[in-house]
């Protein structure tokens, strides 16, 4: 049997990638969507999603009493996807959410309402894969090699540098790298800021050029070696991947699981 | 109080950075060396050798009676060293050995040794820390992202394609992937070889030329995003840091450890 | 005042990008469009079009006898496109072509009229200002640096390998570079391939992966050092800086000229 | 017949690397050395230089009269390098010049011996060739792509950052780079230095790492491309493919030619 999925906030960009996924993965049926607006129509009525007999709904809950359903994708924003998890978890309907704005209170108390039910539940501010990876292997090797910098790489019209990602590792990176000032203590910047960004001695180097898309590298350093751990994002669909995942683990899964990191050993 | 240590095989390539790298550590501390010749001698007789009055012996059992020691590091070859790590387990000095030639029954007696008298012993194909994490970081890769390729770059002196770090890390790969042919079903190679070696629909390619020293790249592809983990080694001072982690682990180590990736967590 | 630009072929991939390209352009300005069919609609009664009021013609000739233009910009087929350029030329407009399939002959009188009647054209395989780049540089690096090879790496649902820029590669790298067998002359594959296609001695190297799009990368070796001359396409908007830039040139331009390479000095 | 040289410098660095490489180059053969000190011994009389029976003299000019050479390869410091270079070219001696520390007036002239006499004469601050084809690429491609950034990377003790190369790459590239302000008009940088330093709008990062050596790559950005031209060295034996290449070109030359890249076409 198909694993049968209603999807949430189909119309924006994560969502529309979901609905493809889903449409296109043979052990996964799209049963229903939960849409702000929309609700009565079906998926093929709506310009830029696939040409399926899908129903919408407005009302949540609706939805949940009406269709037979084992996971929620989740793809909204913070508010709307709270109440979302919460009404699927008393449903016994699986939520895999993508939603990352959720406060520390909203995640206790659907970790709370998970696990009371034994209901399998997964939060994701990040689904790629490949970077969770990226950030997990470089947690690692900064046990073993101290001597670290960033360089993180996007198109020309980001605003914030360093992105949120190379934050993100940096403070990932200090959990179990030995705290210390990297370069040489005599060393002069001839330029103002050439050495980048430091965050606790970790040197980080933004580039923004046409062209680029979404790419970091973690650099490591040791007498006579090197070890690079480089992610590059190309599209949305990267994304995917972590939701398929997360679809097929939450369906074993009686607990609540908070980061991608924490289902990938 | 220094980590005192005994070097076997002083004069070899490696043997020559052990006994710079002990030199230079604070907390280390060299007393001697075994030889096959030069028994008698110190290392400040020896061309090529730092400029230290520590005594050489031929004979490993002198050596272990005369010397207090806590640690013996052995770099020489499959049939010294396996006669140097025994006496040594049963002196009570912990040996860290770099000899990759022992044979099964060898590391089984070692083992048992090390394991009755619950005196630590770490013995490693391959002590750069780096070229470790790599292979270890690949195979939990391969678990999500199926699709790999390996590109590993040498200096043009090398006689054998692929590496057998290339070759090795493919081995490992196989453990957790899911065995696939990669690429299309219909793809032609217009010149023979262009898609490199297959190992279990794992492409490999050798790239030789003059300058490069020793660099590995696993390449990673999912939809949207590729993931990369590339190793460069310079020089022999990669191995040096092995050896240290090493020194400093079997200190504390009742039990026999094979493999460096397994003294990694 | 603005450069007026006819458009033959603007739904084609490349067709559509240009239109775009030119729209957006604050010195150009399209003017009409050349399709097989749609004479006598506009622009805007095209699904996937820019909403612009621009005029579309079944008949070059036509076209050319009623709309005033500097630039004829050709992304159709080769039959299409060399009779486009031929009545171009008779008209005094300056063709931009992309179309990559003429046959000498047709070259030969292309050349012809347009040096002929004094008016500029241009005729390019490939618009990637920054794939020819590395094609021209690499052809200059191998005169002094005559070991190298290519990496080529594309998704995995391409069929050929090599890819035909890395075939061209090869070929520019012959004219300039000493012929030699490169590696070591005892080199032994261990797995058959790993060593690549071998083109005049250079190896090229051809990797397959989901998620990648369009990369090459040209190495170099020579003792104690790598050059490396690498090329990433993401996407379509890469040819068109070559459009652009071709469009630029051809209005001072009395003579013909093919390739890309020509123009950029 | 072998080219006779006689090289002047030869303890130093890089004067060493030139024993070494002369003594094994079939078309050349090295004729005398010109030393500060050991005037009338021989190669084979100094410590790690190779086992030669060539004699060495402290005096340049008794060196140039008795002496029967091709070309003069110095490799010395500025004060003495003027004076060997001035005499040699007196003696018909063409030299091949790798210090880096003349003056305007010097440089003038030798630029005036070198012509009057129609004696060929290259002086190189940089020998790499391959960091000066590097240079010389991306000159060109900034032509045509403004929008780019230099990494450089190093070992931990280099005190000085950015590079010397990569403040020389930066003028280059503003000598045919449309000046324009790179990356996004209201980007923030929310860690100081994150966008590194700054030259004329061109970003320079300067990565520094224990196990590095000297590394280089120049990074070109347009709507959907990259290209990369990246240098990477080794050791001092780099910059001997560009003394060897000097030594080969000069012998036929006339003239006074100031920089490699001005001999690299």
């Amino acid at each position: 049997m198909k694993t049968r999925i209603i999807i949430a906030g189909p119309r924006g960009k994560m969502g529309t990638e979901a609905v493809k996924m889903v449409d296109d993965e043979e052990t996964f049926e799209i049963v229903a969507c939960i849409d702000r607006k929309n609700g009565g129509k079906t998926l093929n009525d709506i310009d830029g999603l696939p040409d399926l007999d899908v129903p919408i709904f407005e009302d949540p809950e609706k939805c949940f009493q009406e269709i037979e359903a084992d996971v929620l994708i989740d793809l909204t924003v913070a508010e709307a996807g709270f109440e979302h998890t919460k009404l699927a978890l008393l449903y016994g309907i699986r939520p895999v959410v993508g939603t990352s704005g959720f406060s520390k209170d909203q995640i206790a108390a659907l970790e709370d309402l998970s696990e009371t039910h034994g209901i399998g539940c997964i939060i994701a501010p990040n689904f790629a894969v490949g970077a969770v990876l990226m950030m997990q292997f470089a947690k690692t090797a900064a046990k073993y090699l101290p001597d670290v910098e960033i360089i993180e790489k996007h198109h020309d019209q980001k605003l914030d540098a360093p992105s949120g990602t190379a934050v993100k590792t940096a403070n990932l990176l200090e959990e179990t790298r030995q705290s210390k000032q990297q370069g040489h203590p005599d060393e002069v910047e001839k330029l103002k800021g050439a050495r980048g960004a430091d965050s606790d001695g970790i040197h980080i180097h933004s580039v923004r050029l046409p062209g680029l898309v979404a790419h970091q590298e973690v650099l490591f350093g040791g007498p006579g070696q090197t070890l690079t751990i480089k992610h590059d994002s190309y599209n949305r669909a990267s994304f995917m991947e972590g939701v398929k995942l997360s679809v097929n683990k939450v369906l074993d899964l009686d607990k609540f699981i908070y980061g991608l990191e924490n289902l990938l050993e």
